[in-house]
């Protein structure tokens, strides 16, 4: 089959791989018919994560149909449409039965990581009772594709370690992907005011169509006082980082009210300055969390009910075989306009 | 001044009375400007609560300006525009500090029952510091009007104690004024499904216009069984009740999927089966509260940020003048097409 | 091997039975080392149960050494002493993905009633990385049995659904095994009352042992008004029902406090009266739920760390092959005096 | 009357000042029959808090008997004994209609801050209806006045934010009165693990003595290292910092099981590093508080059921006359072996 395969720092191609095979009983595999781009994905190619070993197919996001199915697989069977969720989760383990499957001992993150992943004709899938979602006929793929990574990500770490509720000012500082997500995920506790501060035009422009009652251009440094000013002096009840830099994590504390939430969604590569100086007597609350993919199954009956319409995230379409293209038009997303770019069979 | 007069079982008037002054150090007096009649206030007309002396003005809802304040007032000052809660709060007793307000031990439920009420040309607010909410300039009255009792008795006892959340099944039986305002504030938390029983034809239009999901009409007694089929076979993950009958809290019971809340608002009479031999091993929540009205504050950022429209629920307007008229349409509901009436001087 | 057989409404043998084998890659088998009688025994002995066939080796609790594993089999291994949770719980389904285990599709509570139990010298445990509990070396199994079924019962669905918190005032209504597992594991939250209401004088002895501060005859009928002058005259803010009769439920319902959660343990054969026409106004929480066995990690460091000493619930101990005596002591417990009688092979 | 009072950094007296006199009609005097000393009272002599203007009476804790009453007041009255809360609640404003009294527009902490204090014979409590705690006849006053402040402080601030649940790995960094405070409530919720870690030996051992079930020296550095054995290898589920140091901060992180939650009671002077390139991806809570005294009645409920014994806290009891030795004794408690000093005017 043909796939896309990481072979070290800024080297990736589209080649022919063995079909993988059952390995284990509880394994699955599914053809992909779609899938996206990461972010992460970048960064591995960057060389971020030497955990990623030459010779790795990437990509932790898909649609597809099972191909086959391990004899200890009891959900699915050939032929049924599935989501492939980025989280292998493999049930048992003692974080998996306090949901925390990011924390899995025997998965987590793994597909397109330590195992071959979905930016391929086909993908293995452990743990396919508890790491695959079924798919209702008829479903717009684009939408549920997006319910592999990105919504439960922004939706679980962003929107519900922030508690946004009804009548909250939420500030989410970042409108790339993950950003956007968490202002889509966050309109389904209607937010009275739901701010975006970011720097790329395109971006800001994005946010407002996506629902932002207010976007702040974050480039000169007075978002904080802007967001003040906007709700009365108190600052926001919720802020959610989604860069991934201290520079924005250190925003979203000063622009935060007392009594409120800052749920962390960026990668960090650096340690950030905790202004306990002042935090200390604001009755403050922090959070960082690894993605469960938990909320899958509440966010698919979301978009299924239409309250929740993640293929707005979508600015650019590709043919599988095209993944070289599209990773150039992701990779180069300020200049593309690029949200989410997907790759199709179809 | 002039004011709506209850006088014993089926006697109301529309008569002279003296205008309240200030009693208290905490009290303050608001000119009505616009008040609106509660199924309450029928009750009352029938003579089922006793404890409402003849001679009593009524109403417990009211948008109006401050014309006078003790001296311990500190939040309010004459002219200002006000929104007069239903529930009358101390601030200081173990229930109040528990945020129960509507079991506050010197207020709760008193305008319009044992202290003169809204229905007049003013009225004598206690404990106003933590007894009106601020009305932004400009608001729409007949909006805020609702944020008085309306809105928050089917937001706190039907939506709060049901905890809905996005993605799941709802169903709320009755769509009289009380089921529909629990069908509006539902929808800040984006269920899926969101079903309305109702056997008043007009009333299941209304419920369709104000954004439930799909509504069954109940005259068949077939509700639980199409509830059932709508969800999968489950039930439903919460159930509402908001008629205050035993027959409609039953078939509450009846169509709750296992794990589900049963949240009452009605106010019942009569006490009801618990069908404890089949909900024992259901894992099943049921709730009844009281109003606290404690969420208007959220309840108002969120009319102001047009995340709830709450007028809507308006299906005739009166002058407070003609309030015995008002009160005609009300008490004829079915016949009138009546939702909530409301009275206003403008 | 030898086991405790159900044949039929009032009959039960010790007799020879196969020992069981793996049937499926998630099984493990169990050689038992000590097990307990639960009052569902008995109703399965009085035929309350029609789902359980003759020929059935009864049990639901205990604590063994694994002799086999399935392939499937990742946490455990041969020779590891576990406990054997009540609850068999597939991991995978809606319900438990959820943790709502005592739902589990594929599971629940079937062993002793749709498959062979643990009152026997070897038991199949089917989905053994999900439903059975490392054991640490060295720990009383007498104390661990109790972690099987009647320490999570009274804590999941007494102390957890019943909210009980630091200083409350809390009743348990019936004073059985059941009863005096939740006042055990109520403790773990500092009530600062915590009254039983029973009528069996031994039990009443028992339950002001093992930690009740004040205890209460109930055959007076006075028990809900002792419960209001003991909280000066607000009621309690925590009952919970461990009988299973309507009389007791409504008891339940008759002594809380505006605010309080009356949580539901007992198996009920009948419907029982709620009090609406009062409750509607009193702002309570009535719950039920089958037991998940989901707290069991949980109390079980409890256990070990000396913070709950469930042994003190053991009454009386024979040997495993006096099985048929155990029965006939715990089916007389009034005369008896017994709690739990525990059956060991040591 | 005689009273404590500052004169400036370093400078305090025991001096003749003019009895206080009722200002609002909210206000009570009480005759302070015990006080204490706080660490804020020693930062205060320090010159850290500028607010703290020359002539003010220092102290915010008591237990007294109350002498008048604003005509406002509706909860006291003359000889009713009472504790008084180092946190003055409007009751009123919007945080303390969120129960974030700390945060009280018109109060929050000012008694011997922005107005006079305890440490004197009598006191002006503002708002007393929400400030004060009726004190049960007969109960013990010196563990009455620990519920003014410190209790609460760290089992709002500690036990609370870091949700300590039964069977928990919870891990205080600091053994002073705050610490200690923290750990004698943590109890209330049984932990399974309660490890301190401090350098003081006389502190370690109150640890110890107050109910810690390890302690450990952190003068090696090795303390996460330790607490790591000590837990499987995982980490703490609550680290409590209850020093106030970007050091001790820091540990807390170190020594969090992924999962964890950080709960921050010290006073910070300065920032702290955040270590997010290792945190973003361990599902973590930081929180921080300012004392509310929201718990005082849970608190006092839990201390007259004996479930809670602040009085260990006492380490030196006081003449109030004396108050110019105790200070000196609590300035130098290392030295002194001193926690909570006492002073009464009994």
């Amino acid at each position: 089959m043909k796939a896309l395969v990481y072979h070290g720092p800024g080297k990736i191609a589209w080649e022919e791989k063995p079909r993988p095979a059952l390995e284990e009983a509880a394994d699955a595999i599914v053809r992909v018919t779609t899938t996206t781009i990461c972010g992460t994905d970048l960064h591995i190619l960057k060389g971020d994560l030497p955990e990623v070993a030459d010779g790795r197919i990437l990509g932790h996001e898909a649609v597809g149909v099972v191909e086959e199915t391990g004899a200890g697989v009891a959900a699915f069977k050939k032929g049924d449409k599935v989501i492939v969720s980025c989280i292998t989760s493999c049930a048992t383990c003692d974080y998996c039965r306090r949901a925390m499957y990011g924390h899995c001992r025997r998965g987590g993150w793994i597909l397109g990581c330590t195992i071959d992943g979905t930016q391929a004709e086909y993908v293995r899938v452990p743990f396919a009772d508890t790491s695959l979602h079924a798919a209702p006929a008829g479903a717009d793929e684009e939408a549920l594709v997006m319910l592999s990574d990105i919504l439960p990500t922004g939706f679980e770490c962003g929107v519900l370690k922030g508690t946004v509720k009804p009548g909250d000012a939420v500030v989410i500082v970042g409108a790339g992907p993950i950003g956007l997500s968490a202002l889509l995920t966050a309109q389904l506790y209607s937010p009275a005011l739901l701010i975006v501060v970011e720097r790329d035009p395109n971006r800001l422009a994005a946010a407002k169509a996506l629902g932002a009652t207010h976007v702040i251009d974050g480039t000169d440094g007075k978002a904080a006082e802007k967001v003040r000013a906007m709700t009365g002096g108190l600052g926001a009840d919720v802020a959610i980082e989604a860069v991934g830099l201290a520079a924005s994590f250190e925003l979203c504390q000063e622009l935060l009210a007392p009594g409120g939430h800052l749920a962390n969604i960026g990668v960090h590569g650096k340690s950030a300055t905790l202004h306990l100086e002042t935090l200390w007597s604001k009755t403050i609350t922090v959070t960082t969390r690894l993605v469960d993919a938990s909320t899958t199954p509440m966010l698919l009956k979301a978009v299924l009910a239409g309250r929740l319409e993640p293929k707005k995230l979508v600015s650019h379409r590709f043919a599988l075989a095209d993944a070289l293209k599209a990773y150039d038009v992701f990779g180069n997303a300020a200049k593309e306009k690029a949200l989410k770019v997907v790759l199709s069979t179809r």
